[in-house]
């Protein structure tokens, strides 16, 4: 059952490729979008990191909560990327992003795909791969912003 | 395969009673947290709506992802209501929120349920049945302001 609704998200993801430039009124409205999109996946993460580092008790409930709701956010901020004239303006996304944009697209996908794991693997429970699945949601993030992304 | 999704997606959502108070760190994160979720909300909405009143082009594939992404984004703004304090501060939520919660999260079900609806609609294509369901979506929208969040 899992797989098959992973299978049925990354179907409808995949539909993200062929949305209309200009599905956002506004370069403006673009980057808005984005940035509300990656402040709640950094709002998820950040909570998700702070159980993790020993910073705050483990909620377990709390922390699978938060992988799933990171898992749907995973699939959010990525149209505001196709809107003309979103590289320029309030944006740290570097051009990179529109000139390898196979790459960031790429690198995208990876991201969501590790959320995806990460969500799945913390419904199961065990700690160790959890503990794995969140570096590597970890490491998509950093892989991503190290190329893509100003400091 | 869609329904084995949506039933997987309501069993995840129906997590979120069961979050820990305290899931982040302050009444003001909280209230920031379901402001952004509610703004990328908006912006699907009224991309949508646009296109369906005739205010700019129907897109279909632009219009499908929007619905697709709404019926993600509607899972996750409702964590943060569950925080204390986060009745007050910057925020358009009544107390009503509060006082009659379980209306509220009843309210927060339909919605959630109306854009699972609407997002599988715009799938199968038929133009007077996804005029239907968003229409169903905007009456849930609706519904929940009139009682809920000052104008």
């Amino acid at each position: 059952m899992k797989r098959t609704c992973i299978a049925l998200t990354l179907a409808l993801a995949s539909a993200h490729a062929a949305a209309a430039d200009g599905a956002f009124n506004s370069a403006e409205d673009a980057i808005e979008y984005r940035q509300a999109a990656f402040s709640l996946i950094k709002e998820n993460f950040s909570d998700m990191w702070a159980m993790m580092k020993d910073k705050k008790p483990m909620d377990e409930k709390a922390f699978a909560q938060r992988a799933q709701h990171l898992s749907l956010l995973a699939q959010i901020p990525f149209t505001g990327f196709d809107v003309a004239g979103s590289d320029k303006g309030d944006t740290s996304a570097l051009p990179a992003v529109w000139k390898d944009r196979d790459e960031f697209d790429a690198k995208a996908g990876q991201f969501q795909l590790a959320t995806e794991r990460l969500a799945l693997v913390t419904q199961e429970g065990d700690a160790g791969a959890i503990k794995k699945a969140f570096g590597a949601v970890g490491k998509t993030c950093k892989g991503c912003h190290d190329d893509f992304k100003a400091e």
